[in-house]
């Protein structure tokens, strides 16, 4: 059976492991702080892979930012990591094959092929956290558009440039559906700019709290509703730690109704917490055929 | 070389002719005013069809309405046709093979192989008229979803249900980026519920008019840089008769400043009027293979 050395690449946390081909992880997961600088990233992934290499057929990267459709290297830049992380040479970490790919995209294709998604040809996945990530399945593959930045969860929410967003544009979906855009929707119903998404939970059954879930939520489905019209997907499928707080049976209800094209499911990721490393791990395999 | 019966269905007028496989019309273009019942929509279509499936290769409809993954029927309502007519039976119209597609995403297929976006990939049309059609060419191949019904373009422009659209729902990219949406923004901006776009696009040079139309458009751009940034496509195509009353270069320009993708063209439509035949005869006698 088929092996992958898979290293799950964040800004904050860097994971590794061993998964085989039915997406089983069968080896420690190791832990590591993202190190601030390129060559310190880059000695961390030397060290992890001349470590596991041999044990395995390939090395499969799920990493943050857009990665390009030879799977090979980073397009532009990635947000909170060193901002000379998009020229790593990905290709010459290892002598064994090497296989990159974005880390919403891992994760989709992990509930997509062993998780919530399974069995549905076209499905959409949104990875509610502190920002928002993007996956599209569309006739069981992944989507990644011209160039591989596809799905990018970056579309408009409203159009007076109410709210300015982690990617320099105004009221975009991630701005709104995130965790950060949770706090701002409570900094903007409370009027208490120190407001914390922890707040807001701990805090969740009083009635001026109830109504900043609600407007969160609310944005949550506007943006489903679109998408659905736009995919005519047999599922949308809800991911990250954001998720826990939305009421996926109102929200597959409430979208249902107002959509033009026909009906499918919401439902909420079952791939576990390292699904980016199963899903990378998945499409290296896949990959080597 | 291989030809095809095209006809057009809308809710107002039916055209059809004849349609070789290089989308060069070669015959007399001929319309029909959308006659009021299914019984009259369907006689009109045995005299069209009798009249011409011996000189033809396939009988090729662009129609109103979803049409479904197999290209034999319509899913769901329609709008403004008799309303059974998504139960009329394509296939036993002609001894000859039968191929059905829906108009918008006939027209996204003609500019696909002849027209704007030749050559590419990826690309989305948004047809600008009384309402907005959508088409989405994927890999160089019509997307449909799971059932049919993608490329609905109703995505939410803002979530307070502040314009009704005519899907039911509120706020969607068609109730503000069509000629109807057009209108409304003028009613809103003038405070004069009689206006027409017509009146608009007459006195185009007055200050309050041309405050609609840069409204208007910006809401266009808004909706362009969500799909850019959903879909990393090579090109958006403009069609439709609002069209001509959209900056090309401006959007294009200010899209690609917004959007966290990959750079993208914005062009007009040029295969024509009579797209959604050309593209339908194009599917049609592909389907032949």
């Amino acid at each position: 059976m088929k092996k992958a050395l898979a290293i799950d690449v964040g800004g904050t946390k860097i994971y590794n492991t061993i998964i085989n081909e039915n997406g089983e992880i069968i080896a420690e997961i190791e832990k590591h702080s993202t190190p601030k600088t390129f060559a310190e990233i880059k000695y961390l992934f030397e060290e992890i892979i001349s470590k596991y290499e041999k044990e395995v057929d390939v090395i499969a990267f799920a990493t943050c930012g857009a990665v390009n459709n030879q799977n090979s290297g980073i397009l532009g830049s990635t947000g909170n990591i060193a901002k000379e992380y998009p020229t790593m040479d990905f290709k010459n970490l290892s002598k064994k094959p090497v296989f990159v790919e974005n880390d919403a995209n891992c994760a989709a294709w992990a509930e997509h092929v062993i998780g919530a998604s399974k069995g549905m040809a076209y499905s959409v996945m949104l990875t509610l956290g502190t920002g928002v990530g993007g996956g599209i399945i569309l006739d069981n593959k992944l989507y990644k558009g011209k160039n591989g930045a596809a799905g990018e969860m970056h579309f408009k929410m409203r159009t007076d440039k109410h709210r300015k967003c982690t990617c320099g544009s105004f009221d975009c979906f991630e701005a709104y559906a995130s965790g950060t855009g949770l706090k701002k929707t409570a900094e903007e119903i409370t009027s208490n700019p120190d407001i914390t998404t922890y707040d807001v939970i701990e805090n969740k059954d009083r009635p001026i709290m109830k109504k900043v879930l609600e407007t969160w939520q609310n944005d949550i489905l506007e943006g489903i509703i679109g998408l659905a019209n736009i995919f005519d997907p047999d599922c949308i499928v809800l991911s990250g730690s954001m998720a826990e707080f939305v009421d996926i049976e109102y929200l597959e209800y409430e979208a249902n109704k107002e959509i033009v094209t026909t009906p499918f499911k919401v439902v909420k990721a079952s791939a576990g917490n390292y699904s980016g490393m199963i899903g990378a791990a998945l499409l290296a395999i896949e990959s080597l055929k």
